[in-house]
């Protein structure tokens, strides 16, 4: 599997991939899948690959061989023109290698995102489907993610504002939402690559590779998941309590939710252990004061 | 779609689930999921079920037709054996609606978390596949998901710990769960059935329906995005640094992790935002002097 994302805002683009690929379930390896096509000056590309690793490596090559010869996308008029180009190669080897894949079962996939820039316009992203169409980031949704997409998007979908989020930030909720996507799933994992590319810039400066052993993603790993427990520690405490003038066989309680002042930890629930307090798995109907 | 979910903790029990249901995007209702059997003082039995849901009420129905007549469930002399009775039950209606279902390329899709306890043994949580067999919670592994499950597992894994979290904190991480699912995909909605058992209680005396507008629910959202946005605030901040002895053509930079004491907000963007503010799909090649 694999999980890739690109955030545009107001500022730039920020780009992230992971680089597990596994063919079966005992075929783990590591590969890259950014690619950058860059012309100081006059345009960016960045694609980010997800699918058949054969596919997007041929997708890949094809897009190469046409831009070192300056062609393709290397003359590509705009940003919609190139995610164009791409689309017709995806189609390309949709048409050389689809009918031989179908035939044993496998399924033609390969998802695309390309951001970047074309001299003299804005920097966009878009996502290309495995049958070449596309669609674009906009600015009320600023980003776009492909393969294993659903853990990591919740913290994008709370943070990123195309008008208010810097670039900084969209790169630390880049990490976040590869972080939160590798640690729910192991088919998605490191060296973790992160691009930053600020409005106009037309080049590419800032690219970090974090691999697996990476101090700095350690570090975030840790201090995101003590910050997120100190977090719900801070919102207001789910509270049971007792409901008034219920009938006297069913001893019901409300669930409410109440502020506390410090909200530390919860100590209803710590009132109530020595109550019930290595009683799992001990028999009978315990009563509860609580 | 549907999302339940069901936590397992040295406590107890807590399980919720949504209410959304469709038949094809234009029929939405609200559907209740969960589904309680108990017998006060002898064992509580409680079901979330996701799938489809002429299948889901089907099993019910037939689990309910038995409990009320004191077999089936009812005589279960644990929750294991209560686990294999919904599973036979799964097959008995899969032997009836799943030839029909099929000729029209409808999958036979039952899923059904069990979660309760039988006086005299552990609470526990058991996930009945649509084949029937199942899987248990464990301590290592104490929560189980069902439906549209991935955008609310990463705050789960973060958070849920079988010793330490306590049943309010248990049922707090439950509605975070599931309101980062319901943000994210709108095939997951309200009313949100939320249910907390006591090992021991033997009875269900804590159990709240929050609706699309209730306030305490709103007011969880609210407070949730914002803790989560102050704590990605807190963490060490993104910052890009002049890369030295680089040739003088690529003018790098690296991306960097750093503590800043206050970490208010990035202040390295809104020092850049004076040079840079405005030239979004302006042309030219910036330079950048950060």
């Amino acid at each position: 599997m694999t999980y890739c994302l690109g955030i545009v805002t107001k500022s730039g683009l920020v780009m992230a991939s992971d680089s597990r690929t596994n063919a079966g379930y005992d075929q783990v390896n590591v590969c890259r899948k950014m690619y950058t096509f860059v012309t100081p000056g006059e345009h960016v590309f960045v694609l980010l690959a997800s699918g058949n690793l054969s596919l997007t490596q041929s997708v890949v090559t094809l897009l190469r061989r046409d831009f070192e010869a300056g062609y393709g996308i290397a003359k590509a008029p705009s940003l919609y023109d190139a995610a164009r180009l791409v689309g017709e190669q995806v189609r390309r080897v949709d048409a050389v290698d689809r009918p031989a894949l179908e035939r044993d079962d496998f399924k033609f996939n390969v998802n695309i995102l390309l951001g970047g820039q074309v001299a003299g316009q804005k920097p966009g992203l878009f996502l290309i489907y495995p049958q070449g169409n596309f669609v674009q980031a906009t600015e009320e949704s600023p980003y776009l993610q492909i393969g294993e997409t659903k853990y990591g998007r919740p913290i994008l979908d709370r943070g990123i504002n195309f008008e208010r989020t810097s670039l900084e930030e969209a790169a630390k909720y880049a990490l976040l939402s590869m972080d939160s996507t590798m640690k729910s799933n192991v088919t998605v994992g490191p060296p973790i690559d992160l691009l930053v590319y600020l409005t106009d810039e037309l080049n590419l400066t800032r690219m970090r590779r974090f691999p697996a052993d990476d101090p700095d993603l350690a570090k975030i790993r840790v201090r995101w998941e003590q910050a997120l427990r100190q977090a719900v520690m801070k919102l207001p405490q789910v509270r049971f309590k007792q409901k008034s003038g219920t009938a006297p066989q069913t001893t019901g309680e409300s669930i409410e939710l109440v502020e506390t002042p410090s909200s530390q930890t919860s100590d209803l629930q710590s009132q109530q252990q020595p109550g019930s307090a290595g009683q799992v798995g001990g028999g009978g109907a315990a009563t509860r004061d609580g």
